[in-house]
């Protein structure tokens, strides 16, 4: 079958279908949050079969964790600009300007407001994420750019919790001065 | 008339009139959000004349800011312990315990999701808020114990953006531990 071909043949017709499902899925969660999030759609919104989602993803909880793993590694990619200010500056910068789409906003306002078993997987995938932008931490350990005891959560955290306030608390884009003095007291406490 | 008898006589109806106000405005707001907020309700809350409200605030813009103000003074009030550390964790765990009540999580929300002309009110109660909440990096400066080029408002935003990223997108109440590491990572940032 068509969607039993190997993910990694570019462009081939299963590649197309993971696209569609996937995205479907981030505008199905921006759209209608959590609760309401349905297979059936996902699928319809993608013009694919249910049973062609049930197949590839198995449960739903793990299509939105893939989805919003998904959505995020396109919207906010982790850089790897070879100094630790490079990279926290590029992603904190990115997710800024993220979260000033109405995408961002959307998504973000449905992970906020996610309750009951939601939680849960809205957990996994911060966990997940906040793991993968860690990498710019960990990095930067091996340069010995930073002390070996840092925390990479903590880092990261530090960096995209202001920015969150400052994007749902004031309303307001943080600007890159902001930006830059922020990553200027993060960089200074990791020496 | 008893409105306007001196602020400062503790326990006179004046006082006593003020801190309903004020009461009835902060679960006026948490239970309503920004947009619905009337003075007309407050007052019958309250069991005060709405005259009284608007002879002694003005508008209802003033009114929500005094309130949101004193709301914060009066659940995360900012503490003096004389170090800057001492400082950053008390409020801290302050702040986090306040974001896991149902008042403070509602309190919040309701400055997340305000739109339109809420949206300067809630800047004005942010940026006065975070100001009187710097005066613990001002002691610290004076103290000698940071960097004079030190800006309060990102040592405060660093240290309350992560705490509110926990509580909303985790949907967890942040722990001491974290609360510790955070503050390390401030602190050495500061110097």
């Amino acid at each position: 079958m068509a969607d039993q071909e190997p993910r990694s043949r570019p462009g081939g017709r299963s590649a197309r279908v993971r696209r569609a499902v996937l995205e479907a899925s981030a505008k199905t969660i921006r759209d209608h949050g959590f609760e309401a999030f349905a297979i059936k759609d996902v699928a319809a919104e993608a013009g694919v079969h249910e049973t062609s989602i049930y197949r590839r993803w198995g449960t739903r909880e793990a299509l939105i964790l893939d989805a919003l793993l998904d959505d995020s590694a396109q919207n906010v990619p982790i850089p790897d600009t070879g100094s630790l200010r490079g990279d926290l500056t590029t992603l904190a910068n990115g997710l800024a300007d993220f979260l000033d789409t109405p995408h961002g906003r959307a998504l973000s306002l449905a992970l906020m407001t996610g309750t009951g078993r939601s939680v849960d997987g809205i957990r996994d995938y911060l966990g997940r994420r906040l793991s993968i932008a860690g990498e710019v931490v960990h990095r930067a350990v091996r340069r010995g750019e930073v002390s070996p005891t840092t925390d990479p959560i903590v880092v990261i955290e530090a960096l995209i919790g202001p920015l969150h306030f400052r994007a749902f608390m004031f309303h307001q884009k943080p600007d890159e001065a902001f930006v830059d003095r922020l990553v200027d007291l993060i960089i200074t406490g990791t020496r």
